[in-house]
């Protein structure tokens, strides 16, 4: 197939096209100059879909999840793009395989895109990536954009709270350091999910997990948005309506209470923020072999220190041309 | 207490003082230009600790080990500094309980030094400032530092890349979501660990690694250290004595191979790029009221788009006057 121009590119996006939405978005995770320019106009016709970020730690059944709620929307009439963000190495840079099986049946559908997102490099740009990659669903015209993640990590977390609606899912019978690190990304939620409830010691889940949501309203502000926690069975088909209801209900809710606008900014910073620091690090790879090289030798010799090396770098990058694409 | 002039503080880590050590820690963390001086002054002091990364996915019995090492290491007369770095979110900031139970013991000792490394702010910065921590326990003198992070995440997967010697541990009866994880970053280990051997199911694991490891030699070009597989079992105190004789062996032959060099230059590089990362994202938190707020207007109108954004960011930043510290 002859190579797209960035317009012909950024016309088969907004005509809801697989292969120009796959292609987009593998240019979106390349990361290369190329794939800027068309990304910079689609993000001209994005604000219609709803970001929804899906987290958990591994072992909560993010996956399975996702695929129900998938299939619940389906039947409600909405179509559903997924980013399914791997938290595999920069090596590997392979999906997970049990996930991808799980996905399979709903991925017949052509009203659902998915895509697995991996880094490639052999140092992040991911949260960049991902984030383009949900704005080329949503100029795609779908309805919803399911942002999934692991909830562990910087990275993987920054990516998640990039989301109008964020929905956190533990799950009862998990070790204690995974327990530990749930406890961390609890505060992110708006939305609260149990799985797994067909188990029978989901209960302590649902129970530990309010005493926890009590103490963080005793100690907060009263919020305007209280996070409803909400029980999930996938086998039982349990739970997973009122999941699609709350998530659209906090929809309504951050447009009514003009609490849209603020989140917006958030999330506009975090793109920015990840966005710059992506194009240095490409510029930075990119003079691997001159300044960078002379940057590295003079702190291997501890005459200059990191923080003088990374002055040097901006001011160095500062002085190469900007290519515009705005 | 009287406020520390950089060079005091210096003073005090390189005499190996825990409160100057505690304190510049601190400093990094807070990420502010005020510890910058120090820091740069500190790198100086660098370079004769023997920095190891330790990781593995939640449940792989990490602190464990860690603190079973520590305890050898201390037999063995070596001085130990820890940094272990939480995969909590941004806004608990707090340690994993469990963790800091177990590292009690050796956290009596005075030839050790612990030290949990949590995110404080909206995004990032933890990459960094662990990196700095590292460099505060070398000046201070330990022989080894073990950077202990979570095997989930890229920025978790960059700390730990950016040692000398990586051990990754895998451990028997963690489920398949885990697994998956695991797999993505059985590529970075230096040396292989399999916990918990004291289970009855751990040779399916030794097994299955050695498996993956065949394969991963068989494709590469034929490596001149091959990642040894050391079985461990803390309650039988089974192979943390093969670990630390496979961890100082790895260290001599970096140096003797010559490898050292093109091993320091990685690390670096990551430094580097993780410390103008953090510059930046400082650099806008500072000036959210100013031009990145009309930044952000622009962004949010589609007037520009997340590139353009990000390039007028670096370029905004290039007008300011560059802080001296190297």
């Amino acid at each position: 197939m002859a190579r797209a121009t960035p317009k012909q590119l950024v016309a088969e996006v907004l005509e809801g096209r697989v292969q120009g939405i796959a292609r987009l978005i593998s240019k979106a995770e390349a990361g290369d100059e190329d794939g800027q320019e068309a990304l910079a106009e689609v993000f001209r016709h994005t604000g219609r879909a709803h970001i929804v970020g899906i987290t958990g730690v591994p072992g909560s059944g993010k996956s399975t999840l996702v695929a129900a709620l998938t299939r619940e929307l389906r039947v409600s009439g909405k179509t559903v793009g997924i980013i399914a963000v791997d938290p595999t190495s920069p090596f590997s840079g392979g999906a997970i395989l049990g996930d991808r099986i799980r996905m399979a049946e709903v991925a017949q559908d052509s009203g659902v895109f998915i895509r697995s997102m991996a880094t490639h490099g052999a140092l992040g740009g991911l949260a960049r990536a991902s984030l383009d990659a949900a704005d080329v669903l949503d100029a795609a015209g779908f309805d919803i954009v399911l942002i999934e993640t692991v909830g562990v990590g910087q990275d993987e977390v920054d990516i998640v709270r990039a989301a109008q609606t964020v929905v956190v899912i533990s799950a009862p019978g998990l070790g204690d350091d995974i327990q530990a690190i749930k406890a961390g990304i609890l505060e992110i939620a708006d939305i609260h999910v149990v799985s797994k409830c067909d188990r029978s010691d989901a209960n302590d889940t649902v129970r530990a997990l309010r005493g926890m949501l009590k103490l963080e309203v005793a100690l907060s502000d009263a919020p305007q948005w209280a996070p409803p926690v909400i029980r999930t069975s996938v086998p039982e088909d349990l739970g997973i309506d009122k999941l699609r209801l709350a998530i659209a209900k906090h929809r309504r809710h951050l447009e009514s209470s003009g609490r849209m606008d603020a989140r917006r900014r958030r999330i506009m910073e975090t793109r920015i923020l990840k966005t710059a620091e992506d194009m240095i690090r490409n510029r930075f790879e990119n003079r691997r072999d001159g300044a960078v090289s002379g940057l590295l030798d003079r702190v291997l010799a501890h005459e200059l220190n990191p923080y003088g090396a990374a002055r040097e770098l901006l001011t160095a990058l500062k002085e190469e041309g900007t290519h515009e694409a705005a």
